[in-house]
């Protein structure tokens, strides 16, 4: 089992998807030990660290990476197995930032209005207790909610020979900020360019469906995962398995567009897999599909259609990658103890 | 306990919220036990039912109601507490509906493609196994999932002197389509016009989120329920409270607005109902709201935000109404034993 | 020539499109001498004039109407020829309307922000120099465009057992905000019920594309129009016919869907009228259309696509309708002087 | 007067925005006699040239250039004047394109239905006669209109260290596809990066706004420009000014949004030009703005919001730029006569 550990320097942080050269070059089947910076890029550590002042745009959303996979070409599929991903401070923080979030108006649903006030909302993570605290800034209130660390951030460098920035959810994955990224679940990432160049960021803590005012309980992450390629198959748009669920990820604007993407993708997707022609995939689907909506904020917006196993007939999505990694992730942690 | 019991005649059925005189005249408190006629009035049978050959529009998705509550005015809420929802039947229909649904064009979302096949298919339910099954049309896997009856359309007479078809979801309830309308839930709706007007119907066995092709495992439903009039208090968007949950729901198109909606209706709810500053409950539900889709195929789409009820400081939505009208529910279900 | 004159009393005004009675019983080929209200029911007269607090909803956006035309059925299509449209004031009034327009959030995209403010702009009406003043509330300002006299709101009452507030714009027309709806143009609404219902108001001296703030130069109007029929042909949408132009109005949201279900009209239109195929059709049409955006602030946003009639093969639009109109208005007009 | 003749040849043509080096260093008030290959890069060239065939993808929508100008900074603004723009050769293409317009669901627009079937339409170009000619390819109709030569693709390259494909629209310019970038007009861009690096294609000999199907006249171009740096003024989205009119370019998804932006840029841009308020300015843009859609088939679509000059209090955009390339160009002409 090749493993490789890399935490970045600031200088080796990335910030878009396409358009920087990899950090490293790993063959498939890597686990890969690895440190992401919050998306502030860390920059935010108090109530007073108001974003508009010490982040300087474009430089927030930090991503680590990218990585060379060998052998990747376009056609393939990236499997992403994550292993675990555990906060790696004990403080995590939240904030508004004008003009950006769904219940505000932004700079392309454009208003005459005063944007909202530019607040900061500092989180203690009780990694131990598996809790984060909100404290509200108006009132004494405290609230203590459930930890449930995940990735905002997991892509490839996009196609058309573009570079987007790690702001964009979109076909090639980025940001998508669905809770369901969590460990214990495999993302499959279409190859778009030779070696995939593979990225990752914006660990939460924890995260709304819709991610609402823009911004989760953001955290830097220590994350391990495994890096895999399906070779001769391409797809679509991202999806992802965890043991009781296959999901695909739409990202679009208006946001029926994206929930169209995830559900034509589930519907093609169990289609061909098991063997029900597309009607009945379609109907299917309509009976037994759990829609959450992952992000309303972002460039473009993401909503995930997910599928329980056990209301499909046989299947064996990407011949059992999940299953044989979820066994490569349990070898590795058992080796780890 | 005031108990009606009512099962329409077919010349008794509405097809519109408001524009049609009331079947009954209740107080509040009352308990409705009520039949309902399935979305298709009954004519799809079997496979060979194709709903643009025995349906003649728009006598479809038929209301049983409307019910004229005594003392409700504008400016009240109603309060609808459902005790039981049961398939009358021991089958259900489903079926696409030519330039109907999430993944085809329509009419507005006009294209000069053909239309999809119309197709229907019939389930079994399993009243005591608590199944319906699936029967693929074009292969010969069966699918069973569990039973999980719900009602689609709920709602009263809208607002400004309008009569809109039991297809509409608006903030006058109507055709959500949401599976969270289940037994046990109490369902907040604005008081629109003197006697609130409220009627349902579109029973479904189950329903995936979103309703992706337009039409669920539609069923007739014995359905009992209770209402209730909160005096002097508005509800401005329809709200679901559950034992677990405070959830509103929002309907509009595009679908962020759907969004948009619920989630400012949460927000504003639950700031007033805890004593949050707007901005406070905007960072909470950020990172602690569900957002199931509801319906993207109706003429307004509809998501839903829900927040459990022990992540929020102290609340009593409603002065209690959910726990009274649970208790109440409980005190005439053991009468009926 | 059968003419009548009306002029409604304020208890006689109309607030919706079907749902009330109708005023007067016409036969078709009756020329109408009307007058129209403004949108403000003529209750702001002055900058003090708050909407807000002068006007009581949902009594705002009046109708004159509704016209029960003799042997309209549900297939024909109501023929609309606008002879004069002349405003009946030497003022006029717009404002800004709180969580209304298309530069704020409003009611269905919402946001947490504060409103814009509600402000009053009084227009001078130069009725024989054919100018409209804007004068600027905070600056000295004072502007003079060309008076363009139009109507925002026609149409007939709606399909589906509907009634629609007046506010709101469909395929039954209502308020469909196009500057394109000025004299010597000719409207087809199809008849969705008996007598067709029809009804006007809303007359703008002049109108942005998009009405962007959500109100024009409001005024009441001096109206003369020709109804008439044209028996067994459905109009799926409304269309308008100038002497240049055929024109489609597609009200929806969002609104690249108005869009769509305008070009789509325009395109099976001229493909039927022409004989063109359809895919044929459509390439002209790509290359051909002017698409200005009608509103962008009522219920359904609506945008109009309009093709030079000299620009297409040999047509004859509803058997000449609009000559033949044309000529009757010439015909009416000769006999005033 | 610098005058720099530029045709690329095949390799030297770019299919991004930003991500590739610059083809030339001009200083600012360089004249620039550029050629244009079309969107097809020349492959079709009968009807017998499907594009899914003839193109291999990204390869579509070339780009000449990019130039560097020197000087040019971030918070600059490149004025881009079109001398003019002729087609170079006596003849066009247009087709229709699977999963591509406005009238077909498309990869994001997700639907279950059949593609259109794909095909192509080859225009005469009569450059003396100034006209194209339109023949049905299933009828024997042929149908000549006004040529009206314009750019769909105009732009440089993007901020926030991204690339970006030729085919999207966005704050950077690109592919806008609005017949408004006519010869006469000054376009007026953000400098993102240094030089700023521009960029245009994607000729039409004429397109309908909304270009519906997705692919209007397209021809190669010679097209003579002069590119003019606005120093120390930013420019947030693309603005152009005629003679007569200034308008402003909003590009986004759904088309509100595109609206919105278009329009606040409008109203922020003539109420500072001109000194009224921003509630002023917003009033006058309500009844005085045209709102012609450009794309409804690009990544983003693009409305125009477009206001007569002499409708505006005393204004000089820019400094007079518009005015001043205007006699640069007309003494560029005499020149060459």
């Amino acid at each position: 089992m090749d493993v490789v550990s890399y935490r970045p320097e600031p200088h080796e942080l990335a910030w878009t998807f396409g358009g920087v050269p990899a950090v490293r070059t790993v063959p498939p089947g890597t686990v890969l030990e690895l440190w992401t910076e919050d998306a502030f890029a860390g920059k935010v550590r108090s109530s007073d660290d108001l974003v508009s002042e010490v982040i300087e745009f474009p430089f927030v959303n930090p991503l680590t990476g990218p990585f060379y996979v060998e052998g990747a070409e376009v056609g393939d599929t990236l499997a992403v197995h994550f292993v675990s991903i555990e906060p790696s401070r004990d403080w995590a923080a939240s904030s508004t930032i004008p003009l950006f979030g769904a219940l505000t108006s932004t700079h392309v649903t454009a208003t005459l209005q005063d944007p909202l006030p530019e607040l900061v909302w500092m989180y203690d993570v009780d990694r131990v207790g598996r809790t984060v605290t909100f404290r509200a800034g108006e009132s004494t209130d405290e609230i203590s909610m459930p930890l449930d660390p995940m990735h905002g951030t997991v892509g490839v460098a996009p196609a058309n020979l573009e570079a987007r920035s790690s702001l964009v959810p979109d076909a090639h994955g980025g940001n998508m900020d669905t809770p369901e990224m969590r460990a214990g679940v495999t993302c499959f990432l279409n190859v778009n360019v030779e070696g995939a160049l593979f990225g990752l960021g914006d660990g939460h803590c924890r995260q709304g469906e819709g991610e609402t005012c823009g911004v989760a309980v953001e955290a830097a992450m220590d994350t391990t995962l495994i890096l895999d390629l399906i070779k001769g198959t391409p797809t679509p748009w991202p999806r992802l398995e965890s043991d009781d669920y296959l999901m695909s990820a739409g990202s679009a604007r208006p946001l029926e567009d994206a929930f169209r993407i995830a559900q034509h993708d589930l519907v093609t997707w169990i289609g061909a897999e098991c063997g029900l022609s597309p009607m009945d995939a379609y109907q299917l689907v309509t009976q037994a599909t759990e829609s959450p909506i992952a992000n309303v904020c972002d460039p473009n917006y993401t909503v995930v259609a997910k599928i329980r196993k056990r209301y499909l007939p046989q299947h064996d999505a990407y011949a059992g990658a999940h299953a044989r990694l979820r066994e490569m992730a349990a070898a590795y942690q058992a080796a780890r103890l």
